[in-house]
């Protein structure tokens, strides 16, 4: 792609000079009728050339019978004729050296074989000019600065709506898409400057347009509407001359659900469907995503209104204590930080803010605010000041009289640095956002939809750091409270129904080998003590012990070893193994709230990464069981892959309501029991292989 | 809990026969003025008592000098006076007989120890007589249906506010918030018809007015916005209660990012902190969980406003085929369908709508809408009789001149029907949501947020099924279409850099034992076969095979085996065996749009039920290749969890660029080509154990 050949059709199409509406009609409601009256109306400064050879005038402008009749030539031609009668008019606009068409109709490519005919037909008419075309079927272009509104789209048909221009570019391939967002856009105060319908995008594509806007300097970010991507490797260059010169991109892609044609003859393959790869192409390329609409249009949004944060760390000013606490949790949905503050500063709000008034951040200036603006004004002149303030986040609501002054104060204190102020105002007028949008801030109906906006303006300057590793669990148990031995858990949990692995508890290498002897092999052999609960993470398993051999062998290690590690409560568990990799995690905790809980989750290593866990609270019935097995994330597991056995639904909904009564008999008793892992066994059975139970104080009564 | 006496508690709150203001103040801005003139503004029925000794008058009412004096017992009280007094006015009106009491003041338990004392002593008066109390330091009630305005909030001083009641009630520990969410739900055209504000719950707590509420035929959905759950027990039964009741329940909790306190002994306490806890209550009584506030009245929105559908199948209209498009994606997100019309149906809509309409569902009845509002009358007659019909849903946008005529047919077309008609509403004047709303249709004003609501309302009354297995993988190649052998495919990865796994191919068990003597122990013996593609669904792959005895038994088992289901080629590959838990995936597949793309995913039994990737394409940086691994989801198994080694990551990052060299430079040969497992061997290094490459059919051209 030529990216000065980009950078120019967009000038054609946007600001040009002087413009020709081929077909201009009278009647206000006709496309080719509409496009006079918007570029009357949004104050096109060049020349409008209607051309009609049945008129001698469209409202009130001189009405000219061919384009070759007209005094000078173009630079843009709107062709608003039918689809048959497209390709001679483009043809004539091209031999005349009109820079650029934009044609209207419906009825091409997108129709059947003839219109897709017609379609080449009107490409060729085309090149062999070198005339750039705009669509078909497209609903043109709006250039604010220029007023160009060479479009027909009903939208702007709005005597009250003025157009506004904050830097923002937007291109769509759905045409009425393309216009409810323009006028959602504009109706909220955020001026989408450029927009631009490309409809068959037979010529000038979404990423030429893209490719083109990123050079000028005025555009701060570009928002794409994209239904299928014509132009790949044009996709590419835009995206990377986009990130090269720091213009964000922010694109909504629809039809993802429907999967790519390619057979998947590989796993990876089934997983890479066509919808991923448009992901990693923009994951590629630093540009950013967007699922709906209001998401589109905040990344346009944050991105035209706030400057470069120097970092993460936001400070919140609200006038609730709620509100905090949901833009504090928002944050953190985001890995934004909240820093508290120190005495110092929490000092200084002190002085200003009214007694009952949180001061370390988030910053709760309280409802004396609703009789008193200035305490907005104060709040924000330290929260701005404050060395750890990157971003300043506000949220207001209601206040329906003092909603003039309230935003006037947001604005003054916004020019008064280079951090971004962004603002949320729930309830009231409803005329809060637009104002603050007048004056040129980022305001937001929502906090949420704010927290995720400042997000994506954070990551874009500061990417977030990666995870990392979750602490290895292997926390000794606090001093005074005691832990059972694996052995003496499992008994426990035996006693109370639930399946456990056959097992012996011995404490010599000889006794091992003779109780594996008597369970079978493959053997496992353990530490058993309870001073060691995390054994595994310490090397005091071994597992897959073929013969008596291998097991005694281990069973010296593990207690030579054990030994040096002064372990005093030395001794060892025997298991057969059991011939699975499905693990569960099934266990109880006390919640501060709630009291015990039940938990079941995927285990083994998903455990550590993925979280996967349902929580209920006891009793439990049968069907309560199978619901929260049902609605594990992987629960597929459950039902075999890789070859592993397909779980025995009911005989492990009958092991989590046995927990769950004994949870309700003795729970009190313990701080907290986890069996981990409880695995299916080849024959889909559940048995617990491990079990830690930790006693509760017992100075602690239930 | 009482549910009884929880269901009269609510009665007095929020239509009592008669209303006491303690404190009644002639200031219009003071809590006790707003009070009394909200309560004649908003029309309260019963009679109003203003009580303070210092004024014979108090906005045109007779103002009495105590409880004492009025001339009947009030049903309610408004106590507004400083927390200081509080308790003295609840210990006169419980004594009088007063049934309950709002306490508006701060200063009590939520301050500091002092005025928790002060709030022991409020609840202590109420208790003597019995009378309820609701807060303190709360902003009270609105009951619309009686005009009970019992609150000081300024979200309701606004003059053109008529408050209205669909059915929604609205329980709030915040104060401001709930507020803010009542002004803007009331704004939008939701009548949130009974609202409380519970503050600091010393007697009265949001589950008892959620069991109280739900007593009432009157209330089709609870929303609740919680701080803190105080009562648990109650909780628990308002929400069986609920269920059992069928009424909807969706709470949004904030305070999820603080995490609780207790020690975590075991991993499932990690894993299940009390946010999860919260969750997994909600799922168990089947409540929902709001995690905004657009999601928590989009919820109210849809269950005050739609019916009970009869199932899952959406039939949607639009006036734009990117609409629909949008439209169809969400459904598919959310598990409903959106079931495609046969010929006869499609015939009927192509009868009455325009000749570029789409007729199967999603229905785009054309832009030719704008100029002709009967298409929608018509396309919606078709769509309610539709058999497969549960839910219609209709986008409309802009329009701002057909605006009140298709909001008109939008009603007329509900009106017809039992099944849910939800409309979206993109761009125009900003005024259809709420006259859709006053037709009491659900309206919204972004199509992704309608279609989560829908799934709400279809969740809640048909579940939707869970997950099913993943089909097996085991796809025999198509037919005309090659692969390399597994040696041949890792010697092709091998040629261009990439680690893999020392091998030897062999024919027969001794020549397997051979190769396994030379390799090392333990051993793995596979199937060596271009005819089977996934050996170790089949049971064709042996691994720990730890002497000679074991290969040669195993290696003999797989030869037959092979024989066994007619494998015609039958070879073997032996491999010393690879320590290692952590697999990898990495592939290239043909992507319909941007060619060959590079998929680097979590492998192992993660990748069948998780589908973690990262996907770009090729070239790929070293960077680039970094930046991958870093973004998958559970890049934390790179790190090393559960003992296992970390990856070396330049190594890894090494092996991926070589790969998409690989691409680069043959990837047009191949239509597939996958590593899996590209293992993370003890020592971190990335080492290819399998590779299945599949050749692109000859006659077709890179």
């Amino acid at each position: 792609m030529d990216l000065v050949k980009a950078d120019r059709a967009v000038g054609h199409l946007v600001a040009p000079s002087s413009i020709a509406i081929i077909g201009a009609s009278s009647d206000p409601l006709k496309p080719a009728g509409r496009t006079v009256r918007y570029l009357q109306k949004y104050g096109y400064s060049g020349d409008i050339f209607p051309i009609n050879p049945t008129r001698e005038e469209v409202f009130g402008l001189r009405c000219y019978p061919s384009v070759e009749a007209l005094p000078v030539v173009p630079e843009l031609a709107v062709v608003a004729l039918s689809a048959s009668n497209a390709a001679d008019a483009v043809e004539s606009c091209g031999r005349l050296g009109v820079a650029a068409a934009i044609v209207f109709a419906s009825g091409f490519g997108e129709l059947d074989a003839q219109g897709l005919q017609l379609q080449d037909e009107l490409l060729e008419a085309a090149r062999r000019s070198g005339i750039r075309l705009l669509g078909p079927n497209c609903n043109g272009v709006v250039g604010v600065a220029s007023g160009t509104a060479a479009t027909f789209m009903s939208g702007i048909d709005d005597e009250s709506l003025t157009l506004r221009d904050d830097g923002v570019a937007f291109v769509s391939q759905s045409g009425a898409m393309g216009a409810f967002i323009l006028k959602q856009a504009q109706s909220s105060g955020l001026g989408v400057g450029r927009f631009f319908s490309t409809g068959n995008e037979a010529d000038i594509s979404l990423p030429e347009i893209l490719a083109g806007l990123v050079r000028d300097e005025s555009t701060k970010v570009m928002l794409g509407y994209v239904e299928g991507v014509r132009a790949p490797a044009e996709l590419r260059t835009a995206l990377d001359e986009a990130q090269r010169r720091g213009v964000p991109v922010c694109l909504m892609k629809v039809g993802r659900s429907v999967a790519g044609a390619a057979a998947a003859a590989s796993h990876t393959g089934a997983l890479a469907g066509q919808d991923v790869v448009f992901d990693g192409v923009l994951a590629q390329y630093g540009a950013l995503r967007a699922q709906d609409l209001d998401s589109l249009l905040d990344v346009g949004r944050i991105f035209a209104f706030a400057p470069a944060p120097a970092g993460r760390r936001m400070s919140i000013v609200t006038l609730s204590g709620g509100a905090g606490v949901l833009l504090t949790d928002g944050a953190a949905d985001h890995h934004l930080e909240v820093p508290r503050w120190d005495d110092e500063w929490a000092g200084q709000l002190r002085k200003v803010l009214p007694p009952f008034a949180a001061v370390r951040n988030p910053i709760d200036v309280t409802g004396a605010l609703i009789n008193d603006c200035s305490l907005l004004r104060k709040a924000l002149e330290v929260a701005i000041r404050h060395p750890d303030t990157d971003i300043i986040v506000v949220m207001l609501g209601n206040m329906q009289t003092q909603e003039a002054e309230a935003c006037q104060i947001l604005a003054d204190a916004a020019a008064t640095t280079d951090k971004p102020v962004v603002t949320v105002w729930v309830g009231g007028t409803g005329n809060a956002i637009g104002l603050l949008a007048a004056h040129g801030l980022a305001a937001f109906p929502e906090p949420m939809r704010a927290v995720r906006a400042v997000a994506a303006l954070a990551d874009y300057h500061h990417p977030r750091q990666r995870a990392l590793s979750r602490t290895a669990g292997n926390e000794a148990p606090a001093e005074d409270v005691g832990a059972l031995d694996e052995a003496a858990g499992k008994e426990l949990l035996r006693r109370h129904g639930i399946p456990t692995v056959r097992e012996a508890a011995v404490t010599s290498a000889e006794e091992a080998v003779a109780a594996a002897d008597e369970l079978g092999y493959p053997a496992v052999v353990k530490l058993l003590s309870v001073d060691v609960l995390h054994k595994s993470d310490q090397g005091f398993v071994a597992v897959g012990l073929n013969d008596a051999k291998a097991v005694g062998a281990a069973a010296a290690r593990i207690l030579s070893s054990a030994q040096a590690s002064a372990v005093s409560d030395r001794r060892l568990v025997v298991q057969p193994m059991v011939a699975s990799q499905t693990e569960l995690i099934l266990g109880m905790r006390h919640d501060a709230t709630f009291g015990p809980a039940i938990v079941l989750g995927t285990g083994g290593v998903l455990a550590e990464v993925a979280a996967d866990v349902q929580v209920r609270l006891p009793p439990l019935r049968h069907d309560e069981a199978l619901r929260m097995m049902d609605e594990l994330r992987y629960t597929a597991l459950l039902q075999g892959v890789r070859g592993k056995a397909a779980v025995d639904r009911s005989a492990l909904a009958r092991t989590i309501v046995a927990f769950s009564d004994f949870v309700v008999a003795e729970g009190h008793r313990y701080d907290s029991v986890e069996i981990n892992p409880l695995m299916i066994d080849a024959s889909g059975q559940p048995v617990a292989v491990d079990a830690l139970v930790i006693l509760r104080p017992l100075d602690v009564s239930p």
